[in-house]
C-alpha cells in the first residue's frame, strides 16, 4: 500500500519548559503539516509513504527534508524552490492554560508561491494507491489552491481513491474569497472517497440544514455521506466531565454510523491530534479491520497523540493497540 | 498611569525537569520579588512601571537589572550598591509533591543593608500615580523596614495612593520583634488605599476577633475596610473538590463584597501567583471596570499564573480575557 | 544501623521532554537498580549503606560508582570487572500514555557474568546489620542467581536478618527454568525475615490457593507469613476512582495486618516507586515506629516517588513526614 | 549623551554546539541588527540609547522588544506593525570552518514594509544628540531606503550629527538598482559626520580611483574624508600570520590617520564584530579620548567581540580596558 | 550513481561541553559507522545511497534507522534482528587533550551476530553501481567477517566495482586470529578496485618491505597498487608545525601519485574524519574530476570534518568547494 | 595512603556556551575549593581522601556533599552548620577573552563563620597520613584563619606531614590585616613539609630579597627551602611563544631544583589548574617516583586541567601518563 499526501510543511518553533517566547533564548525546532503528520503515523507500520510538497532551496528546506525522512516518509517528490518556509511559533499551554500559535508570513512560503507542474504531479501519482489532500491548502494562497484542485482532478482521472480533510480555518480566508472557496470545497468533496471532518464543517461551511434538537447527529452524518457519495466520513467529538476531558471518534459509511468509546484525554502537546485520528482511520482501512475496530484504534491514536511531543504521530500500531486494549497500562516492557 | 513598586529582587535558582538540587548540575536562573512581579503583569499592557530597589554593584546586579527591563519595567530607580543579592533555591514540585524553597543568606543582601535616601525616594515618587509596597520588606531587615516606612510616609505626604500587600511571613520574624512589626503594619495600613491580604492576616496578625461559625466572612472583610478606611481590600480563597483545586477572588470596597467564580487550578509553577492577582486588581482599577469584572479578571490572572514559568506574570490582558470568557479554550491563534 | 544490598546497577538512558527515542539526540543518563534505590532512600536519613555489586572496569563503570556515592551509598564493596553494563532505554510516559522500557543485552553485563567470591561476600557482610536481596537477581542469569543464593545462605549463617523482595519478572524467565527458579525463591523465602511482594507473587509464583470471593486478602497475607515464618510481609495495592489513581500499603506481622490510607498518585516518573516503599518500611523498622506509622510513611514515600525524577528515592524523612501529615501542602520553606 | 540608531532588528536562529541545521532539533534565538548592536555596546557604559525600528505586532515582535530592553536599549521608539520579522539562520563555524548564513524572506519584514511617518521620526530625534544610520537599510527594500533617506535629511535639518555605516551588501542589490543606490549612498555621506567603512567601500562602491601599489592607504582614506567633508572616517583591516589572525583599526580625521596595534583574533562568534568597533569609536568620541586611545579601545572591542556569544557587544568599558592594557590577562576578579 | 555500503552502525554516546562521563547526567546520542559515514557525505550531493547493515529489532534499532534516513541514506536494506546494538562512549577531547573511546560489548551486537543471507545480499547489490566494504567488519566477529567476505565475493561475481577500506584495529584482533585475518584482507584486496589506507597498513599489516630512508613513499604506494592490481589507492598523511597540525591527501593510480596541498587542521570532533576523505574521493571519481582536483576536494572534506559535530560528514559539495578555493573564508552567505 | 584536606567549598555558578551572565537564563552548578580539587585528583587513583570543611545545614549543603562524594572524596568529616555557602559566578573566557569571577558574600559562609572544635579536628586527623591546608583560608575570615592555624598546630603535634599552599589573594586582605597575616603565613610555613607556591609569594608576600637580573631563579627557590626547612617546594611558571602558551613545573628539595619540559597549554576552563599541579606532585610523592618523573607528571596534569570542565581534576593517572608520554596523542581507546 502506497500513500501520497499533498500539503504544506511548516517550520514549528517552540519554547521549552512551557515558557512564553519572551522568557526564553532557546527554541525547539520541528517541521509539521497535516499531510506529513498523517504519513508519519502510517510510516511506522510498514506503509510506504510519499509527500508531495514544496520546500525552500536552502539549508532550511533541506533540514525539513531530513526531518521528513527521519519520520519515515520518502522524499522523492519534494520540490525545492524559493527561499522561504511558512513558520509558526507555538507557545505550548500547560494544564488549563491554552496554547498560543503565532504565524510568520505563511503566504510567501515556497509552498504557497510555487506552481507544481502536471508532470511533477503525475510522477508522484504514478506509484500511489491512495492520495490525501488537506483542505488547508485551499485556504492559504491562490497558487496552493490551484495546485490542490488540479491534483484532485488528476487523482480522480487516474481512478486513485482520494482522501480529503476539511481542516477549514475561517481566520485564513478573506470574506470575498469565501464563496469561491466553498465551491472548490464542494468540487473536491465530490471527487473524494474518504472525508475527515466534523459537524461544523457540514453546518457552517457547507451550510447543511441541521436542527440539533430534533435530529440525531447520526443522520446528519449520513445525509452528508449520501450527498457526496462518499465511501467513508469520519471525525472526532469532544466532551468534558468535571475537570476531565474525553474524545470519541465516529466512522460513517453508506449503511451505518459507528462510534468509539469515550476515551480520557490528558494533554501534553495538542497540535496534530486530529491528524493522528486520520492516520488511524487510514491504517485501519488498509488493515481491513471492522469499522468498530478502526474507529476505536483511530480514537486511541488521537488520545495518545495528545501525550506525545510534536505534531506528527510517532507511536507504532503495537503501542496503540496495547493501550486500546488496556487503558490503565502504565509500563510497556 | 505610572506605577512605582518598592521591594526586594531576589535571585531564584531552580533545577530543571522537576529535579531536586542534588540531582542536577544545571540551574534555571531568574529574578523575582513581589514588587517586580506585580509590575511585570502591568507592563505587558501599556502601564508605565518603575521599580525602586537596591541591587549589588556587580555583574549579578546588572544581570538582574537586565531581567527587570526585559519584563518591561523601567530601571531608572534601581540603586546599585554592595556585593550580595538575596538568593533562593526553588525545587519545583510536581503533581501532589510540594515545592521546596531554601534561602541563602537573605539578610545580608544589598536590599536589606542599604539605606535609601530621601532624595532617591522623592525622585522615584515624582513620576508616580500609584505606589505599591510589599509587607515582606518589613520582615527581612531593620534597614529594609525603615526604608519601607519612610517611603510610605512620603507617599502619603505627596498624596499618592498607596497599595499595600500584607505578605506576612511569620518564619522570617523573631518573636521579640513581633510587637513592633505589628505596630508598623498598622501604621502603614492607615496610610494605604488598596490592601491585598487574607483572613489570616486579619485574625492572626492584626488579631481582629472573628467567629467563623457565626459571622460570614464578608462582614469580617468589611469591618477591616472600615477600620482602616480603605478604598479596596482584596485577596483569594482556595478550595478543593476531590483531587481538583479551585481558587476564587474577593474584592471589597466600603459598600460591597464581590466574589469571582471558583476557577480550577492546575499548577506548573506556583510561586508568585498571588502577585498575579494583585496585578490583575490594579489593572482593573486602572481600566475602571466594574468590581465584578475586576475580580474575575484578577482571579483568571492568578489561575493562569499557576501554569506559567517563573514568579513574574507574563500573560497579556488579551490572553487573560480570552481565558476568562472561555475556560475550555485550548488554542489561541 | 548498617544496611547491605545486593543487586544489579543498570545504565538508564531516557529522552528528555517526554520524547520517544527517535525524536531526540539527547539522553538523560542515570544508574538504577532495586538494591541501589532502596539504599538511596535510606542514605538521606543517616543510615549507613553499602552496595554489593559488579560494575564494568572502565569509565562507564566508574561513572556508575560516582553516581552511587552521590546518592550517599558507600562504594567499598563494588567489584570492577568485565566491560559491559546492563542498559535500558526508558521512554517516559505522560498522563495516560504508558512508559516504554527497552533492554539492551542485559545478560552479558558484568553483574550477570561475574562470580563473586566467598571472601568478597564475607567482607561485605562483616559490617552489616541487615541484608537486602532482590529477587530479580534470580531471574537475569545463572551466575547472578548463584551469587544471590550463596549470599542468602551466608547471611543466614552469620545470623544477619535478611530482607527479600520478590520482584519477579515472568518475561525474563525461560519456561524450562521456571521450576528451579520457584525452588530457589522458596529456599530464600525460608531464610528471610522481611519480605516485600504482593498478591500475584503468592498466588501466581508460589501458587498458594486463594479464592478472592470468599477469603479476605488479609488472611492470604497472614497464611504466607505463617508458612515462611516471616517477621514482616509488606507491599502495595493500587486502585482508581474515575480518572484519579490511588495507592495504599499493607504491613503484616504474625499477629496483625495494617493498612495505610489510600493516597492519591500523580505520576512524573513511575519506575522505582516500589523501591521507595521498601525503603520506607526499612526506615520505619529502624526507627521502631508503630506498624501503622511505618506503613503510612512507606506509602507516602511511594506516593512521592511517583513525582520525583529518576528511579532512586531522593526525599528526606522530614520531607516525607511533612507530606504525610498534610497532604495538601504546596510549598515547604 | 543620547544616541538614536535606525535599523532593522532580525531574528537570529542558530544551532548549538557548532551543529549544522539538519543535525539539531534546538535553536538558540536572539535578535540582532547593526543599529541595535552598536547601541548595546554603548548602553553598558551609561550612554542613553534609543532604537528607531519596526517590529511585527505579535508575540515575536514583543519578544524582540524584550531583548532590546534587556540589552539596555530603550523601547520608546519601537513601532509595532505587520506580522513578519526578517529571519536568518546562522550555522556557526568552528576553527577554520566558515560560518553559514541563510536568510528567510527578509524583504517582507515589518521593517522593510512599513513607512515611518515624519512625526514618528521627529519624536525620536527630539531627544537625540547623535544619530546612527546603517547602510544596509538602503539595500533591503524600497520602503526601508526611503525611511532611511528621509531620516538622514531630517537629522541634518535638526543639526544633529549623523553617523553612517556603509555595510554594503552587493548580494542584496539587484543590478538595475545599483546606480540609484550609489546616488543615495553619496547623498547620505554628504550629510554624515562620522563614517564607518573600508577600502572596498571606497574603491568598489564609490569607485574612487586607487592604485594600491603606488599610493599608501592613508591618503585614500584622507581623500575620502576631504571629498565628503567628514569629521571622522574609521574601520578595520585584517591580516594573518601563519595560522594566526589579526585585526587593526584606523581612525581618520581631517588632519591625521591613526592606527591601533595589530591585535590577535580568536573567534567564537564572528557576526557583529564590526558593530563592536563602531560602538567603541562612538564611546571614545563621547569620552573625548585621544584618537590613538579611541582606535585602540575600539579595536580591543572588536577583538573581544569575536570571543563573545551573539551579535551584540556585551562587555563593559572596564572589561575592554583591562584587556587593552594587558593582552595576556587570563582572569578578571 | 548508486552506492551500497556494508558496515556496522554503532550507538555513540557522548557528554556535552567536553565533559568526562562522570561529570554529566546528559549524553548526546548519535549513530555512526564507516559505511554510514561515507554514504552520508555522498547523500548530500545527489548520490543515491544504500546501507546494508543489521540493527536490533526494537525502538533503538528503529531510532538508528531514523538517523540513517535523516542523513539521506536509504533504509531498504537494513535488516532488523536481535536486541543489541554496539555502543561506544566518546569523551570528546579539547585542544591538546585527547578524546577517549570506551566500547560496551560490541561483539554481541545484532550486526556481529546475524548471518546475512545470500538473497539479502543479492537484493542489495541489484541496484548498486559501487560497493564499499569496511575492513573493521573483518575484525569484530566471525559472523561479521564471513558476511563481509561473502559480500565481497558476490560483488566481484556481479562485476560491481569494490571499494575497500583497511580500517585495521589491532586492538580488536586476538593474536591467534591475526594470520587468518591477514589472509582475508589479502583476498578482499585482490577483489578491490579502490582501496583506502596508509603506510602502516602496507608495512605492518601486509608486511610489505619498506626502507623509509632510501625509498620515497610514492614508490611504496605504487608497488602496492601494482601488487593488487588496483585502480586507485588513497589516504591521508599528518604533519605538525609548531603547535599547528596539517593533513594532506594522496591519490595513486597505476601511473601516478598525486598529493593535495597541506591543509591546516583545527579539531572539534575528530572521529570519522577519515571517512570524510573516502567520501570525497568517491564523490570526485563519480564527478570525473582530475586526480588533483579529487584529492584536494577529499582533503578539504577531511579538513572540514575535523570541525563538524558527529562522525558523519554533513557538508555539501558546494560548501567544501568554497572552502577549498578560499581557505580564509569566514562567512558563507 | 590517606590524605586529609582542609578548605572551603564554594558554589560555582557559570553560564553555558561562553555566555556572560546577562545573556543566559541557565547556569551550570558545581562545587569547588582548593582542598577538594586536590583530593579529587588523588581520589581517582586509589588514594583515600577526606575533606574537613563546613557546609550549610540545608539542601544546598547536602548537594555540595553529594558532589564531594561523587568526586570520590569521603564525607565523614564534613560539618553541617549555618545557612550560607560562599558563591562565585564564573563567566568563562574564550580564546583570548579573559574569564571573569564575581564573588557573592563569601565572608558570611558557613565555612567562614563556624569554629571547628578540637575534637572534630582530632577525629579528622586520626586516620590521616598527610594533611593539606590552603593559604586562602587564612585570608577569608578571622574564624577560618583561626581554624587553619589550630589545625596546622595540631597536625604538627601529631607528627603528620603538612602540605601548605600559598594561594595568597591580595584582593581579599584588608591593608591593616596584612602584617598579622604574614606572621601567620610564616608560622605555618615553619610547620610545613611540602609547600606549593611561586616567585611572587616569596618576593612579594614574604619579601625575600631577589635580584632577577643577577640571581638564577633556582637559588631563590633553594634559599626558601633552606629558610623554612622544607622537604619540597614546587610550583609552575608560564611562558608564551607568539600566540602559543606554555607551562613548566619546578620541584625543589634540599639538594636540587628539577624542571619539567615546557608543555603547550590550550585552555577550556582555567580555574583550578594549579590544584591539578599540586595533586600531581602529591600523587608522585606517594608513588615514590623520581623528582623528574613527579614534576613532569604534575605539569602534564596541570596542562590537561586547562582542557577539562570544572575546577576539580578528573583525569586518571593512566590518562595523564599516556598524554605525558605522547603529547600528540589524539584518541585514547
Amino acid at each position: 500500500m502506497r500513500i501520497l499526501a499533498f500539503g504544506e510543511v511548516m517550520l514549528r518553533l517552540s519554547p521549552q519548559h512551557y515558557k512564553m517566547i519572551d522568557q526564553t533564548d532557546t527554541l525547539d525546532m520541528s517541521y509539521s503539516g497535516t499531510g506529513l503528520n498523517i504519513l508519519s503515523g502510517l510510516a511506522r507500520n510498514g506503509v510506504q509513504t510519499q509527500l508531495l510538497s514544496v520546500l525552500p532551496d536552502n539549508p532550511v528546506g533541506r533540514a525539513a527534508a531530513a526531518t521528513i525522512r527521519r519520520l519515515g516518509v520518502r522524499d522523492d517528490n519534494l520540490i525545492f524552490d524559493g527561499h522561504h518556509i511558512g513558520t509558526y511559533f507555538l507557545e505550548m499551554g500547560y494544564g488549563n492554560r491554552p496554547s498560543q500559535v503565532t504565524y510568520l508570513n505563511r503566504s510567501e512560503s515556497a509552498f504557497c508561491q510555487t506552481e507544481i507542474s502536471e508532470s511533477q504531479m503525475k510522477s508522484a501519482l504514478l506509484a500511489s494507491d491512495l492520495v490525501h489532500i488537506c483542505g488547508i491548502s485551499l485556504c492559504t494562497s491562490k497558487t496552493a489552491r490551484d495546485n490542490a484542485m488540479r491534483l484532485a482532478k488528476l487523482t480522480t482521472e487516474l481512478s486513485i481513491p482520494l482522501c480529503f480533510d476539511f481542516n477549514y480555518r475561517m481566520s485564513l480566508v478573506k470574506p470575498d474569497e469565501r464563496d469561491s472557496l466553498i465551491e472548490d470545497y464542494k468540487t473536491i468533496l465530490k471527487e473524494a472517497t474518504i472525508v475527515i471532518g466534523g459537524k461544523k464543517d457540514l453546518t457552517l461551511l457547507l451550510e447543511m440544514p441541521y436542527d440539533a434538537e430534533n435530529e440525531p447527529i447520526e443522520t446528519l452524518y449520513q445525509r452528508f455521506v449520501a450527498a457526496y457519495d462518499l465511501a467513508y466520513f469520519c471525525g472526532t467529538e469532544k466532551s468534558t466531565d468535571h475537570q476531565a476531558k474525553f474524545v470519541r471518534g465516529f466512522l460513517v459509511d453508506k449503511s451505518q454510523v459507528v462510534f468509539s468509546s469515550h476515551r480520557a484525554v490528558t494533554t501534553y502537546d495538542r497540535i496534530g491530534t486530529g491528524d493522528a485520528f486520520a492516520s488511524g482511520i487510514i491504517q485501519g482501512l488498509i488493515e481491513q479491520w471492522s469499522l468498530k475496530e478502526i474507529v476505536e484504534f483511530a480514537t486511541t491514536s488521537t488520545q495518545l497523540a495528545h501525550t506525545t511531543y510534536g505534531d506528527s504521530p510517532i507511536l507504532t500500531k503495537k503501542f496503540i493497540q496495547e493501550k486500546m486494549n488496556d487503558d490503565d497500562l502504565e509500563v510497556i516492557r
